[in-house]
């Protein structure tokens, strides 16, 4: 385990299966339109009531992809942290959130591949009891002799 | 097909296998600041010159996820449009994106599943010939008769 930047970076020998780490944040409507103007996604139905109103979510949700980010947030900074290459991902957006929510991003170490080094992480969002992002990552990680990432 | 706070919005009954959309963006180191502010994605490969050049990938990248992002930015705003739900996504992270470097996300429709007007999309990220994300979507979309959607 290396420090990099104040963050905890793991290595692939430091990793076990069952390991996890998260992230937590509560997404304000501020957040969602700031999502919305860094990726140009300014669908109506993560601002517009009336819109929002005439579909099956009844009232404006987050961006589903705002909150898979927070995945990507755990993987970076948490585990593995700075030094590891995202493979994949696979998400299933399993239900709304709602700005005000505060969504809890969570990885836990699933597989791991030692011919490549690779991890495989079971990666899911919750809001409470609730699952709202459910998925996979394989995550590539630096060995503890890190000449290169 | 309808409008919706001027966007486009395609109904199930308006979509073919090959049809397509795109999005476009160039990616400021500024945007790439704003995607680390909003998800909380601080892991200095992003940012510090000094720890990207001991990894791979040589210099700063953009964060995976934001490129990723502007799939549903297609999904949510051109095609299908407001209206649709997101159900699953893929990723594969294929290639490095630069600050400075043009996006362009491509989503195709790539099978239709009358069922539960569901539509598979593959969809993939480019930086000029480079694939740097693959993948494929899985949306549900809204009849014409989008009592509900």
């Amino acid at each position: 385990m290396q420090t990099v930047d104040g963050l905890t970076a793991y290595d692939y020998e430091d990793l076990r299966i069952g390991m996890s780490a998260e992230y937590r944040r509560v997404i304000s409507q501020d957040d969602v339109r700031a999502f919305a103007d860094v990726s140009g996604d300014v669908n109506p139905l993560h601002f517009d009531e009336a819109f929002a109103a005439k579909t099956i979510f009844k009232a404006p949700i987050v961006h589903g992809m705002y909150t898979a980010a927070m995945i990507s947030t755990v993987i970076g900074t948490r585990m593995p942290g700075p030094g590891c290459i995202y493979v994949t991902q696979t998400l299933q957006f399993k239900a709304p959130v709602r700005a005000g929510d505060e969504v809890v991003a969570r990885v836990t170490v699933k597989e791991l591949i030692p011919e490549k080094q690779r991890v495989s992480f079971r990666t899911v969002c919750a809001v409470g009891e609730t699952l709202v992002v459910d998925g996979d990552a394989l995550i590539q990680v630096p060995s503890r002799a890190r000449g290169e990432a």
